[in-house]
Parts: C-alpha cells; sequence; structure tokens
C-alpha cells in the first residue's frame, strides 16, 4: 500500500455503505470462524471512533431495503478507501451483497451567513453603531458562531442518537426550474428560507450535508440524525413546501437505519454464532 | 438487543414486505426441518395479532411479481425492526428473495375536515344555532366523528378481507404541475374532491394511508383492502379522474395480494413438507 | 386452501407470465423425471381449455426477452392464484426464472358505442322513424350487436392463431397532454377514432383490452392474436397517428410469443428428455 | 416442431442476440465436450449464410456491455424462432447469459421517394417532357432504382464489413415535439433531410433500417455496418443535427460489435478447449 | 485471430472498465495459482505502458460502486478489443463481475479556437498589422498551440496523478433546451464559456474529452486527472453554472478511482495470496 496521502483542501471524506447480508454463506462458514469475524469488526470499530474523524459507525437498516449499513468518515481519500476495505474483510467472502453506497465530503455552502450579513444586521436590525463596544462585543459573538458553523460544516460530528436517515439530492435543471441559471442572490434567498425551517428542528434533528457533485450520482447527500423516524419524515416533509425543495430539488432513495454497536448487529441480523 | 425503545409522537409503524421464494433452497432443507419452520411462523404470527400492533398478517402475492406478502404493524421502530428479522429467521437462509419492499407510519392529514369546519356546517348548512341543545348535541356528534376518524388514522384496524392492494404514490412536483406550490387552501380543496370520491366505497374498501416522506422512495404509501379484486381497480381508476390524481399523483408499483393464514401460505406456494 | 371464492362482479381475471428457463437446472433433473413434468404441463392445460374461462394457453416468446409464456384466464382471483402455483409447480424447482407478469381483468369501456347512439344514428343517417317495423328490427340488430361485444368484452374467446402479442399501456398524464383531464365526450369522440382504425383489421387481428389500474403497474393490458407478425406490427403503427395514442399513450415493454401446444414446447426451448 | 410457416406479407424477420458468456461453466464442460460445441455453431453458421436469408452472423462486443453478438435474418418467424434456439442449443446450459435482444422486421418506408416525385423532378428539374425518349429513358431508370430500393429495404443484404453497430429508436411523442402528430407531407420533408445525410456516407457505411413497433420495445432498430468505428460515430453525430433526430427521436443502447467467423470467436473470448 | 487491423482516420480508441470481484470465488482458486495471476496482470500492464497507446491503466474505485478499474487506450478497434480480452483472461474465471463499461474515441471539437480566431485577436485584440514582423512570430506560436491542442486531443498523454474521475454525458435535446437546434455560433459561443472556466483550473486537473455518439450510451466521455477528490468536485461544480451546462447537459453515473500499480491492486482489494 505506497499509496501517498490524498487530503482534501479542507474537511473529511464521507462514506456510506448499504449491505444486503447472504445468510446462506454465513451458514458455511467453518465452525468456529465466526466468533473471529466478530471481534474484528468490533476491533474496527474501536480503532475508528474520534468524534469527527477517523469514524467508523454502524447502523442495521429499517425497511428490508439493506441489512447492515456503514457510515465512515476519514480526513484522506486512500485513507476512507482502506477503512472501505477493511470492513469488507471482517465479513467471509461473498456474505457482503452491496446495495447502494456513496461517497461525499464535507463542504463549505457559499449560501451560509457571512460576517458582512452579521454586521448588516447590528446596524439595521439591532441598531448598534459600528466602533461602540456593544457593537464590538457583538460582532465578535457573530464571527465566533460564523466560524463555529463552518467548523461543524467541515469537521462534523454528529450525536450518537438512535436514528439516521440517509438520502442524496439534486438541484433541479429542467426548462421551467433551473436552479443553475438562478443568479447568487436568488439562490442565497432561497436557500436562507430553508434553513429557517431546519433552525424549527433544532434539539431534534442534526444535519450533515455532504458535497458530491463530480464524486457521485449525485450533487449532495443529506444525513440526518434523531432520536424517532417521525423527526425526520416532519422535517423533510416540511421542507418539501419550501420553494427551493419544491421547486428545485430532486431525490434520490430515503434510508431508515439504526444505530447499533457492531457486538448488537449480529444478534439484531440473526447471524447466529458458527 | 439493547435498543431503546423508539416510538413516535403518536401512530404506528408500518412495513410492507414482498419476496420471492427460493424453491431449490427450500428443497435442500434437511428432511424434517420444514414442519419446525412452518409451526415458527404460525406462533410469530400469533404473537402477533393485536387488531392495531403488534401485527403480523400473511399474503401470497398475486400475478407474479412475488410470492410472499407481508404487513407489519408496531409502535416501535426497534420493534417492527425487530419482527421484521422474526420472521426473516422463520425461513431457512436463502429461501426469502426480497422482491420490495415499504417502511411508513400512520399519521394525521392536514387536510382533513375539523371540529371548526363542522361548526361552520352546521350553521350554515343545517341553520343551527350555537347554543342551542341541538347544535350542542350535533356539534359533540361532529366532535366524536372528528376524534374518531383521527384515532383509525393513528390505530388502523383493518378488517380480515380477502383481498388486499398496495401501491406506494407521490405529489408531483413539474413545472406546470406542482402540488407543494399550492397554497393550503387550495390543497385542502383537492383533497376534498378526493375523499367524497373514497366515501361511495364505504364498506366495499377500507383504506389505510400511512406516510413516508423522509422514510422511503415515495411520500406514501396506500393500503386498500377489500373483497374482490374488481373493487380496488374501480376505486383506483375513478379517482385517477379528481384533479387531484390526474394533474398531481405519481404512482409507483401496484401489488395484489390474497389474506391467507399462515398454514394456507405452504400449500398455496407449493413448498412441500420436507 | 380454505380460500374463499372471490370472483368479479363481472368478467375474468386475466394473467400473463413471462418466464426464462435455467436450462443448467433442467439438466440436474434426477434421470427419468422430465417425462413425469411434461406430462404434468399437458395435463393442465387439459384441464383448462375452456374457450373463455378457466384456461391455460402457453407460448413460446420470439426474440431473446423470455423463453415460455403463459396466458391464463379463471373467473375468480383464487381460481388464478391456483392455476399459477400449479403451473409453476409442472416445473423442476428453480427451473423458471421470472421475467415479467401481468395481472387484469376484462371490462366493459364507457367509451363503447350505446344503445342511446344507436337509435341516433338510425334515425339521422338511415332515416328511420321510431316506431316504424324497420326502426324496430334494426334496433333490435343493434341492441344484438352492443349485446354481443360487451359480452365478448367480459367473456373474450380469442382465436387460436399463432402469433400473440401482448404489451401494458397507461393514458398519458403530463402537463400540456393529460387524458384525465379530459371530459368525457372528448375522450369518447377519441376513443372512437381509435376503434374505426382498429375495425380496418377486422378478421386479421382480433384483440382482448383488459382493465389494470390499481392492478398492476400499467393501466390497461393488450393482447393482440394474429397469424403474421408483421400484422401486429400494421395495426399497433397505424394507431399511433391516431390522436388518442399519439398525445395520450404510454406504452410499456413489448413481446411477441408463438402458441405452440404444451408438448411442443419442450422441444423448441431444446429442454431434452433426462 | 408442428408449427406452420408464419411468413410475413413482403419482407423478412431480423433478430439481434446480445450475450455475455459464464466463462466459469465454461470450464465446468467436460473433457472433450468443447470441440463438438465449436463444430455445432460452425455448422449453423454454414446452413444460414445466405446473402439475405436465412442467415446467421456471429460479432463479438467490444467495450464490455457483451460478449457474443448474433444477428439472424429469416423469412419465416418459426423459422427465426427455431435458428434462435438451435443457436443456443450450440453453447452449454447456463453458458451464454442474455444481455439484450431485438425482434424487428424489414419493411418499406412510407417517406421514400416516390415514381411520382421522379416524373415531377424529371420535368422541372431536368425539364423533360413527358412522352419524349429521353424522358421515358430517365423514368425507365427512376422506376429501376425505386424498384431497386424497394428491394434492398426488403430483403438486404450487408457487406460483411469488420465494425458493425447496433440500436434501436424511437420517434418522439413530447408535449412540443410530437412526430405522429405531424402530417404526412411535413415528416416525409423532415425525413429527405435525413437522407440527404445518409447519401453523404455511400461506400462506408451500409445500414438496415428495420420496423419493430409492436413488436419490441422502441418502433425501429438501425443496424450500421463500416470499416472503422469512426465511420459510424461520424454519421450519428451528423444526423443528430438534422430536425428529424434533434426534435424527434429518441435513442436505446448502442452496441459496437467485431465481425467474427465462428472460429474465431472462441479464440477472441479466450474460450479455452476443455 | 485473423482480424484486421481497424484503425480511425485520426486519433484512439479508449475503453473504461468497472468491475466487482467474486471474492468467494477467488478463494476456491487452486493452491498456488493466484501468484500466476498476479504476474500475468503485471506483465500486460508492462507492455501497454506507452504514454499514450497502447496502454492499460490500473485503479481500485472508491465509494462502492466498483472494486477494479481499468482504462485501455489503444490505436486499433481490434487492438483494444484484444486487449480487453487478455485483462480479463488475467483473472480466475467467474472473479470478475462486470459493473459498467464504456467505448469512445479521442476526436477533434469543432468548437476549438482556430488559426482565423488567432489572426483576428492578434489584429483586434493585440493590435498587430498583418505582415509584419511581430504578426508573423506571434501567428506562429499561435498556429504551435492550436497544432499542440489538436495533437494532445487526439493523442492524450494524461499525467499519472493519483485521482481519476469518469463521467459520461450528453447534451440534452428536450423542447425548451434543445442543443442540436442551436447554431454553430451559438454552440461555439457556449462551449467558449465552458473553456474559460477549465482554464482556471489548468495544473491542478487535466481532462480527456472522448467522443462515443453512436458508439456507446452517451455522446461522450469526460476522464478527469487530480490529485485531490475536491479538485474534481469543484470544477464539475463551477461548471455547472456555465449555461453550457446549466441548460445543456445531461450526466451519466460519476465513478471517482484511485490510481494504483498492479501490485498494490491485489492487496487493496484484499486478495489474499491463496
Amino acid at each position: 500500500m505506497n499509496l501517498p496521502s490524498i487530503s482534501l483542501k479542507q474537511g473529511i471524506h464521507v462514506m456510506h455503505l448499504f449491505y444486503r447480508v447472504d445468510r446462506w454463506r454465513w451458514l458455511q462458514l467453518p465452525s468456529g470462524e465466526s466468533t473471529g469475524r466478530r471481534e474484528r469488526l468490533t476491533a474496527l470499530c474501536q480503532a475508528n471512533q474520534a468524534a469527527c474523524q477517523p469514524r467508523l459507525t454502524c447502523y442495521a437498516n429499517v425497511g428490508g431495503k439493506a441489512d447492515l449499513v456503514f457510515m465512515l468518515q476519514h480526513a484522506t481519500l486512500d485513507g476512507i478507501a482502506r477503512l472501505h476495505r477493511d470492513l469488507e474483510a471482517c465479513f467471509p467472502a461473498g456474505v457482503l451483497q452491496p446495495v447502494f453506497s456513496y461517497l461525499s465530503v464535507t463542504e463549505l455552502t457559499e449560501y451560509m451567513p457571512t460576517l458582512e450579513d452579521a454586521k448588516l444586521r447590528l446596524q439595521r436590525q439591532e441598531n448598534l453603531a459600528p466602533g461602540t463596544p456593544e457593537y464590538e462585543k457583538r460582532l465578535a459573538e457573530e464571527a465566533k458562531r460564523v466560524e463555529d458553523y463552518m467548523h461543524y460544516r467541515l469537521y462534523p460530528e454528529l450525536p450518537d442518537w438512535e436514528v439516521m436517515g440517509f438520502y442524496p439530492m439534486n438541484k433541479r435543471r429542467q426548462a421551467g426550474d433551473n436552479w443553475y441559471l438562478l443568479n447568487f442572490e436568488q439562490r442565497k434567498l432561497l436557500m436562507g428560507g430553508h434553513a429557517r425551517t431546519g433552525r424549527k428542528y433544532a434539539g431534534r434533528v442534526v444535519q450533515m450535508i455532504t458535497g458530491s457533485t463530480g464524486l457521485d450520482d449525485w450533487e449532495w447527500g443529506v444525513t440526518l440524525v434523531a432520536r424517532q423516524a417521525d423527526t425526520i419524515k416532519e422535517i423533510v416533509y416540511e421542507m418539501r413546501f419550501d420553494e427551493v425543495s419544491a421547486r428545485y430539488a430532486d431525490f434520490g432513495p430515503f434510508y431508515i437505519n439504526l444505530r447499533l454497536s457492531p457486538e448488537a448487529l449480529w444478534d439484531h441480523l440473526r447471524l447466529p454464532q458458527v
């Protein structure tokens, strides 16, 4: 493995992997081998449990589209590729049947409120004059907020909540509704409405938006974690009425997954010790 | 299984599972094992036969798209995930080949007639004055009706009729016909026409509408139970002329299924005792 | 099999089944078993050869999409489901690989000429006065014609011609061309043009139109029988210019099939006696 | 095989068959059996090498979509069905994995220049008067040309060039661009532009256009033979700018194939003698 | 292999091949055989490592869609077909499972700046008079630049950077946005904007655009090499706002791949020595 380390300018790589399990092949395992398999997966997860990266998180899909789901996070492309192959090597040959996968990277969004937006707001909405102590104090707070948000976008740390939803999406390019022909101000305005809807769900849904234009078949991946399935349904449903979704969003497949420890996965999927 | 219990704010989870059977693998079963398999499925159904939830209902698909069909209902996400895995574990490894699946939850609809609608109707259509005994009596009736309907939407108890149809659907978001750009009044009006068509089939078709925006690939799942296949065809065909379907509905695959006891499934599918 | 008998209000159920044959599995059959298999299929066909129903007809697909094709007709839903499973049980496990299938029912069409249409025509085009013997005689003829046509639509008896074509179709619901937003008169007028084209092929093509809205993934199934492949091509091509097809029809896959006796199928598909 | 002979009114049936080879199953062949297989395919090709029909031509697909490709031509539907099954029987069970297939028939085109067109041209463009010897001579030439073209369309004899391209196509039926709503003159005019582009490639590309409306999933199949891959790219690219393609054509998958003798196929695909 | 040599008029053939590996079959290899397999692939790469052609480059896909990826370049169609089959023969039967493939050829673009464009620019933007020594010197420089570019388009030599991205694309032909109905000047203008965006990435992204109209299912293949994944994301994202992409481009699947030596592939994919 003489691969050079392939970083991004900023941010991390994210991979979502969905598999079915071929139970028949599992049962062909030589007696006693399953214990080693289980321990290998546990060890790989323990070696990759940083808050942001390197990180390997395990889920069981709910609903029948897949069995096992993994979310991988790594600073380098070679690192995430290796983690992916290490993960597959935890399973006996032929047991993991790929169902869906997604590669994306964290990114800043050009539509997020800037410090310039904050200055205008302080002056216009809070009636503070530049140079006054209050203005400077508030501006420092706003600068911190912008910086924290940018750091979160690039190096996200998702809470370990029970439910994880994932779906990829595009902005639409159709004759009547073409996102990429709108100018920046129109796009920023539309995205702002979307962000307002999102803030209503603070504390109930945490989202990670990753970019994948040129990397995978859709332009963005959306990962939502929550404590209940209906919270995810609610936020996605409410956002669908925002003009930015109603007119400009095309969605790929949706997956709902249960956060499980690697040890719990085997029992949940009824993969017996053989 | 250390999963915490993951409820919804209200309502239940529903899963529709469609499988083909790999007969060749069934016939590889060690002699005598099929009896245990049959008993296991029967026991699982008996343990999950509440009117609303937990519930596991068995069907045979008619038409060739699938063999076995199961509808699962459970209050919790972890519970329905477990029931799904218990069900799959009733079958020998590799015998069930997934064909289609759907995850949704029961929900209230924002378009249903409210008590406020009822008050206006009592005053305008029935010429009753607020405060009069007749008005109060009628209002109490209406309140009961709204409450019963809401309870049914969230905790449905479908009759055990012979034919079950299932299909998922979206509201359309196209340049000319974009449901999500209509205002609430327009949408409520359109849905009202749809409801009127549905009421013509009272006693012949019972429907369960479940929401799946953000949970699965379509926005709603529609489950229809009836005593004949042509009743299902009639209602779906008639509704297609309602503007809300004609202009705003996109449909996924349709499945027609026969209600069968778990014991009858094996014979119907010609899975011999081995 | 304690299924109650599940009839339609009128008409019959129709199933089209398309399979590939796994030749490798056929050759694994224990020596001598293929003879029994062949006899079983022949017997099932003999037991289901009513002119309308119950009926099981065998075809070989031409063109490479499938190998074996079966058309099943039965009065009841449970009966057609049983016939389907009896048919599959004629083949060794794993030999039949499903390719495509379709479930539909025969139906009357709301656009067919009525007795009222006939009365107007007698008065206006044939200049006959109501009440005159000639009028009454002609009216009785017309009534008989309408009745015969209705009976044929519901209980079709297709000639045993060599070539059978099948395809499913929808009426289009698009922004500019939405069939379901036209009023009844517009739709009847458009369908009338279609019927005129069809009548040109009398004696060369017999068609069976079956409805499947809510039952399968398209709204109608079209079964055409003819004596040559190009007759089917001609009629479908000519109809494509009728406005009702040009603007309002969406078509699914097309299958061309050769009528074969069950005995001839095995030789045609080179399934040797083993 | 008691199938009656099923001819067309005129022309022949054409089948394009694309397969992958399961090498693993090939290697399971009992020792010595592969020689017989090779000879069987060679013999079948020799028995079907008429210039027009019956004809079986072998190709290797280039690009990875398929391995083996066959083009079959036969006067009768039962004949082409038999040839298809004879071909498959040349290969051990399970070795041929179907990838794509297409059934079509040769046909006259209603847009080809007629003798009436020729008469007008002689009078208007060549200034010849009807009845004059020069006019009659030229008219006889034109009649011969029309007749030769018609014969070629129905009974094509393709040169044995090295490269064969195949793709199916439809004429579009969309709100703005609906071919089937144009009148005959408009369509003839548009097709005329297309023909002019085609004539530029005389001697470098020979095409066979076959009709499949009602027979397979697209309306036409296009078979192009050439001596280089880029000639096929050039003609298809240039035609895409003709309005008839730009606005009215929808294309299916494209396949590029190398003409190989049956003997050369085995070596090219590295199917060793076993 | 008596295939004649099938060249292009100019340029080379390019094939992109994406495979999954069937690990289970790999492990069935007779003991000791894997060494020979590894050496065979290394030797084939060494025999095909010209800067332009013949060339075979190895990659591992990142993200889960495929395992092994190969890019083949060859002057002749028969040569690239042979190289493809030689490559597959390096692997045991059944180990390579095809996922996606693409066939295209290098080509000149009709939209590239010509010497005539350069002359106008020299006169108008650089104020040089034809015939002056400075004009002639600059013109010679421009002529060299055009020639170099044309040579690169036809006989590309990509740098051996770590990351390779591939996707196929079409120019759109829709009612409102039909590329093929624009005139040449409009198309050249739009492509010019695209080229300007591309030049910003000089030194960070090298692209190879290959044509495939009539050869494969899309009209062009785009191969991008870079040193980081986010550079590929950046350029594709930025170009999406160019009108030529925003209105006129349809994209196929995207694949991100890691450049690996043939020796490193086996370890990366955890294909053990058996």
